[in-house]
């Protein structure tokens, strides 16, 4: 099932500067085949719903094997039957 | 990897009343491998990551096929390396 | 205080549809002292805490006045002391 | 207007434990002409919408001011104007 998702990662306990592990988790993203386009607030997401899922369990799994102990993902997800749901297609 | 996640699924267009479909939800999601508690703002579950995605994935995909065009989910999720994240563990 | 953040809200009932409501949201947002950015999962917001607290209610008020019964908002807010929050310095 | 929420604050940046400041945050809230119910994975509040908003805004203001370097909160707002929203309402 398509899905369209937008991912904010937070790495609790690294300092106050969050950046090296949020890029990081842009590049861990991009490796799926996700159509991924990131904003000041997170990453919005296109593709199918189960790559979406192995995509973010992917970004725990790698930033806490590079030494990030505590991490708090905030995914917004949206599936729709009445179209194929995109990022285009939700933008003003 | 254990995580403690908040799941609040929205069905869009289903009318202004949606208790049916957010029942619906935490049935589905006791039917997992997961510790569940409700409250008025979404239901908090504990267990494997792969399993809270599963439930979530079954989530939509039920409601879909009971007749919800549109779903969008707000999951928050959390995975710690320096303990077993727990439920009560995070409570004030 | 200054801050950033990030709105998206919901009509609950509205209709599957909701792009009406949501371009209504975005021009009211502009209308307030906000540097605002959309993206197809919400808009983002650079500004006064307190005027982006008041640009969320004036949402809501509007769209409820224009017709909508229900409405949910997802509103991230982010301050710092150690540095004035920008979206510029959020992007990666 | 009359509103329930959910707030989730998170200080980045303070160490991997958040207890002592998620504590402050929701004897913060109780300050206020809500009423607020704590779960695992934040505090449901039931009030006036410019209450809430005045409550988050003294939770940053407070915690930055003993200490607390960077913040982001997570706030689910909910309107409507069928019914008068409230927590007791929206328990399944």
């Amino acid at each position: 099932m398509k899905a369209v998702a937008e991912l904010q990662v937070i790495p609790i306990g690294s300092g106050v500067s969050v950046r090296k592990e949020v890029t990081r988790a842009v590049e861990i993203l991009k490796r799926f085949d996700l159509n991924v386009e990131t904003h000041a607030s997170g990453s919005d997401m296109e593709g199918e719903m189960a790559d979406i899922f192995a995509a973010v369990a992917e970004v725990h799994e790698t930033l806490h094997r590079e030494g990030s102990v505590r991490l708090i993902s905030y995914l917004k997800l949206e599936t729709r039957t009445d179209e194929i749901p995109t990022l285009a297609g939700k933008r003003i």
